[in-house]
């Protein structure tokens, strides 16, 4: 049993700026580093004198603006943007955000990430109710819940819809007269304020896309916070006292970009930090550490330097996306997998390798790569996970799939071991994550998300309960 | 003054197969693991019991193979296929290869790696004898070559072509019974066979693509070879005995896949080799060596080896193509530059940084890595350049301009530490680069070609010869 | 002044099939032989077992189903479709039809040829209440409406949305069901029910469809009727018995193919009718009778026979469309003028000329042809409308624009005749017009809208009234 | 067997200007006005100052320059431009002209229309000679011929080159100083010398393009004729003084615009004329004369004028183009057939029908325009054909098929008419046709081409003889 009700928020990026004669292409610009959030769609949504203007398409960034007309007419000196996660099998534009909401009285544009646990109870009401919903997106209820809300500033509505809706979120919105960001009251995903050379405040997923554009970070949005950003600079009001820091740590382990820090802990520095802390708990003797390119490369360079064993390049990815449509027979698609990563032979041959990666989801690539450093003459293949075993689902914003597609749900870590051909294998402890990262001593984790490796998530599931409790009973085999 | 007389073939790679019921599709895979040589364009010709079909666009092989059915007409058992380099302002596509002739007694299918030195003169003579041409390049020259020669068989005509062209060049063709291949020489530029599960034969630039599609590796194609693949299996006989083997040496700094093994040496070792022996050569202490992604972090991983420096991921690479024309404003354009490569703040802040690059040719991109790193915060910037300083052009396939562009030709290492704005500035000697090589002993520069580094260069230069002695005696402020 | 409150449903075509096995298929016929009608934007839902698939987006038919698996997907038995009208300035997906909507316990799709007149109260109302639109068209206002009813069954609820949208209309939807046609209390649109072979009931715009897939003509749908087509054949219900017909009489002039019965009265006839009996209110002496290609060929055949002057071909329409930026000097512009139409010299040189046209919106374009006409030679060039001045605009669905556009409103027909260059110039009158379509003796003008000649609107005007009024004091100079 | 030996130049249309800032804008406006002439490819090369720039591409005219930025880089004062005929089967951009060859002494624009029959002999003489053909159109050939020469001037290259190909056509060259037009010896193909406004001479296939710049006529191109066009005006020189009009009668018929003037005759009056005449020789009563648009309306009303029978639209073509993937059942492949052109029930049902059109070649396409009037209702269907019974292939450049597919080479009229279901049938005659047109009454058929009819080639057919005197011993049946 799979969870159909999750809707489609996944991992996403957001990034808007308030007061850059070029909004547009800062946004653009920002979009760009925050590419790897999200590759099945882009938009941007500009503010010029109060009027909205938006674009957004299916594709990467380059693509969705590949005709510099598109961009260009998204003038004024504000927007706000998004690049979307591909989740397979939805391919239509009507989900791509910003999603801009033009009404008789004001415009909108509102862009999101992360994941509501409530969505479909919300959503079921809200149509009971009367309303029509044109995208099967979840991002789309909040503007519902504000223009029903009685409230009489757009603000108090804001606020108000922000206490219906549960789960993990980082809302970006653009109105005639200010941009508001909102993050949810466990702070699951990152949401960052930076300021441009000129003055201009920018609001980011990840402070990788600052440096980017020139900007120097402000500070962090914290859970329960609302950030109104205007002409007159910026506010920050809390909707909800209710919050508890649970920063998801999927983004520390491999969703975020090493250039980035998030709650003040730089991504690199954080994976360097678990690969040395691997080399302390799994120690292995071997003559060369590598990492699987490129998530990985941060931990396996901390396993070498701690362990002193050298680091060496013998998996290169290749930096071009091939079609994968070619695969006429099976002899061929196994080529197929081939083409994304190889195995350098003239480093591997013979030699005893620790091969250092991020995390386990099925084991399907992990025996590939396995495979690949065997073929290329590896004579022995030690793998070291630079995070605990993922055991459970995520249901705000990760797209960590169902129990069913864990391994680690369904199987020992021997039995991985065995699926995966792997001659020895072990992964970081919950406690060695905890410490490398090293965020906020006092908080339950230190303040992280541990959900997905030990199942206690810090929110009531809502719309996801019946099913998880249900899928907790089953066992898959993966052999 | 510059070279104009350069025709447009730079660096690029060839692939071909025989023997294979998926000829095309092979090939395909193949040129994606070549991609790096070339995105200009890219090209099959198949051989289907004789008969040849082609294909071939501007665009990455993924885009002008984007429908499937382009790729899917290319029927038979034989294929070669091309990707090219990207030249500035070129955007025909008669330019790209392989260029497929049809005549009333054969069909046959051309690539071409490599630069003709005596190209000029020989398209004029050619041209005075009433020859036409349909493209820019001078891999027509052999065509025109073998169809006015008066030999008997297709390899008397070929050999005899082969014997007027001067220069580099690795040259892949498809006959109707056929596929031969052909290396300068000096064996400028690499080209291997290998050997598919079936038995089926392959050519290609460069190793990396042998793992790609699970093949073994046979033997390197040698200077003055000509190899014929057929039905029976595959012959080789030399089209010259004068040879002297002069390997390109960039080929190894910077150009080739680190999986690839050239002349038996694999590059990723090669360049580690560079950074251990630039450790020895050329010492500072610091907190951490960092490289420039991509093709540095080999060598920036030796460094930090042999020195005990640890190694950080100070520099990261957006995977991400940007498209560059939304630059309308200088602020913005400085910005743009960001958008390939970020400096890693958490980590880089307050320290004293090695940073390692493979070489440098205007000085522009180095100048703006080092400001990157010291507006992220480091105190210190060492360059290290796992490479001697580039002085003279290359004339024999690598896109390295004229002497007027190269910083180097025209500047002391103190002024060009200055100009970059490094602390410090080191390169490796000639000698420590062909140590960290390692290629033949007994050669001259063991084998290597270090024209670009010393002028000496291992062929007469025909019709670059005038200008090249001319640029001599010029010089160029960079500042 | 103009009438900005105006939305943006102009002239469309809508086309459905119920039970055909290639149902998407016939409707891309049938919306083939429609796309006159619209050429904006395309769209199609079909209905697989009760799922419901679209597809839609900018463009004609043919390029919005370019790629043929976009059509494939649309599986099922039933499937409607709508073409859209290109208006200005309005280049958004958002706006093109069918709507798809998926609700918890229900999905429809739904298509609109038409124009509201109490739209705009209609969405501000509803917005205060809550409702969210994601178009500016107003077709969605009828979705609003059927969901927010109280109604027990979904036809109830359409009854009673029906009831409160003003205007006119011809509504076309696909339940999960059944398919639905629904037409304004005036029938200014045109729609009727057709069969295919199989039995297959069909509803189109025209009839001009049902000879496309090969159907035949069942019956007009009539005003204020539904229309119920499932598996059990079709049922016809009444929203309303206040109903008064008043067909749009510019289908009729120009807007409907010849090849289509409108009404009963074939399209062609009438407009051949129309010239016969303007021959006969506007005689003049001359060489040759000349249409204005196309829709003024069938007018200019009755003028030519019931005059006894020749008909000539003496204006060439080139049938391929030529893009328009191509426009550099006022010199170029005005060729591209004739890139549309052009003059057959060797047949008008010398020639005293009747240029029959349907009718004259600004003049611009009678003065172009005019123009064309004397350059190419025509010794006399005497205009005859074959419909009377246009003065008031269209509230119902034709883009017909403001009074400010209308030349005939403007200005005597002495002033226009010499603001577009001829000779002479004669419309046909309002009792012509009606006797040439012989539509129903008994009713008010004989069932046709004539308010565009005679400011007579067979409804209120509601949400246009205001603006109207006021325009009816201004006048424009043409000159 | 079938006539494989032609090479794929057909139908085409060739259009330039000298002397005109807009150059390349004048020559899309001319092809715009020739694009019935070919819709396979299109292209434009320019001068400017000497330099020549050219850009080519399959697809219509308004495809190719899609983006405004290839139109906007042919840059220069004079231009040549090319439509080409889609031929099946031939999808490569290769064979899209105009060709631009650019020597080490010259650079030279070529672009033709019509077809040599002695292509293949010279193509194999030339590629034994060691030339290398980059496309399989014919056109090379004459840029060979020409840079073989020994002559001393470009123009008596020229000559001389000219003076060795045989058959039908039209070239038109641009140099670095002169555009340069020249016609075969039996004027097979029209061309014709305008002038603008601003002095700029044109050179054009059809009058029509002259209309839509407004240039005016200056005089026809005559056969063996060179002319030459300068800054200092036009010269005509004669390469051949053995020539004999024999203009393509199909031009007149149905392939070219019929605002055209051909040597003189209106080609809607040549066919006005031939409907006459038609009426003349093949009277029938009935109730009305329908063409079959577009090509034969001009016929039709000539027909109903003579005969006084009312010349009515009871057949509509749908000005859109289908895509004609969509086919998936035989059933709704008929269908298909119905998307192009529909019969007016309206109008035709329970009538007597003259159908007049302008050719039968297989049969089929008549055979299907009957069954749908039929189907219509009409009672009756009498074919009229305005031209005499197609006998024989075409190897100067139209596209008439082998004898094997024209069903008159196989089959009475009494069997044609019985295959097309028509209730009866009537050709015009040979001398029905020629006085129609009514050319130069001292020329063999006053000038024109008759051999489609009567086998009468004005010239030996040279590589196409061997196979034509075999397939005159042929027959094939239709049934």
């Amino acid at each position: 049993m799979s969870y159909e009700v999750r809707s489609i928020n996944e991992e996403c990026g957001v990034f808007g700026v308030w007061g850059h004669p070029q909004a547009a292409n800062v946004t653009y610009f920002g979009l760009h580093s925050l590419q790897h959030r999200g590759q099945e769609g882009a938009g941007i949504v500009s503010n010029d004198e109060g009027k909205l203007y938006g674009h957004r398409d299916l594709g990467l960034l380059s693509e969705v603006f590949k005709d510099p007309r598109k961009l260009a007419a998204l003038s004024g000196q504000a927007a706000i943007g998004h690049v979307r996660y591909a989740t397979a099998g939805n391919g239509s534009v009507d989900n791509i955000q910003p999603f801009l909401f033009k009404f008789y009285d004001q415009s909108i544009g509102l862009a999101h990430n992360g994941n509501l646990t409530n969505a479909r109870s919300l959503r079921t009401s809200l149509e009971k109710d009367g309303a029509i919903f044109h995208s099967n997106s979840d991002t789309e209820i909040l503007m519902h819940l504000i223009r029903r809300s009685n409230e009489e500033t757009f603000l108090d509505r804001l606020k108000e819809a922000l206490a219906e809706v549960k789960g993990g979120f980082a809302y970006l919105l653009l109105t005639e007269d200010s941009m508001v960001a909102a993050l949810d009251p466990n702070g699951f995903r990152p949401l960052a304020i930076g300021q441009m050379k000129n003055g201009a405040y920018v609001i980011t997923s990840e402070t990788c896309a600052l440096e980017g554009i020139g900007a120097r970070f402000v500070r962090d949005v914290l859970p329960g916070e609302i950030v109104i950003i205007n002409d007159e600079g910026y506010t920050i009001e809390q909707y909800t006292t209710e919050t508890q820091l649970a920063i998801c740590s999927m983004e520390y382990i491999y969703f975020a970009r090493p250039d980035s820090d998030i709650a003040g802990i730089n991504v690199h520095t954080a994976r360097k930090n678990m690969g040395r802390r691997l080399a302390a708990e799994a120690p292995i003797d071997a003559d060369m550490v590598v990492g699987v390119p490129n998530s990985s490369l941060s931990a396996a360079s901390g396993y070498a330097e701690a362990s002193g064993i050298p680091y060496e390049i013998g998996l290169v990815k290749n930096q071009y996306v091939a079609r994968t449509f070619i695969q006429p027979t099976p002899e061929l698609r196994e080529q197929g997998v081939r083409m994304k990563l190889s195995a350098v032979r003239g480093v591997v041959e013979g030699k005893k390798i620790i091969m250092v990666d991020d995390s386990i989801v099925r084991g399907t690539t992990s025996r590939r790569i396995v495979n690949l450093l065997k073929e290329a003459g590896a004579k022995e293949v030690h793998v070291r996970i630079a995070s605990p075993p993922l055991k459970y689902p995520c249901f705000y914003g990760i797209d960590i799939q169902t129990r069913k597609e864990l391994i680690a749900a369904n199987h020992s870590i021997e039995e991985i071991r065995e699926c995966i051909g792997a001659d020895s294998l072990d992964f970081l402890s919950e406690e060695g994550l905890i410490d490398a990262i090293g965020l906020q001593k006092d908080a339950p984790y230190s303040g992280l998300c541990m959900a997905y490796f030990n199942g206690d998530y810090p929110t009531p599931l809502y719309d996801y309960e019946e099913k998880y409790q249900e899928s907790l009973k089953e066992k898959v085999s993966f052999f």
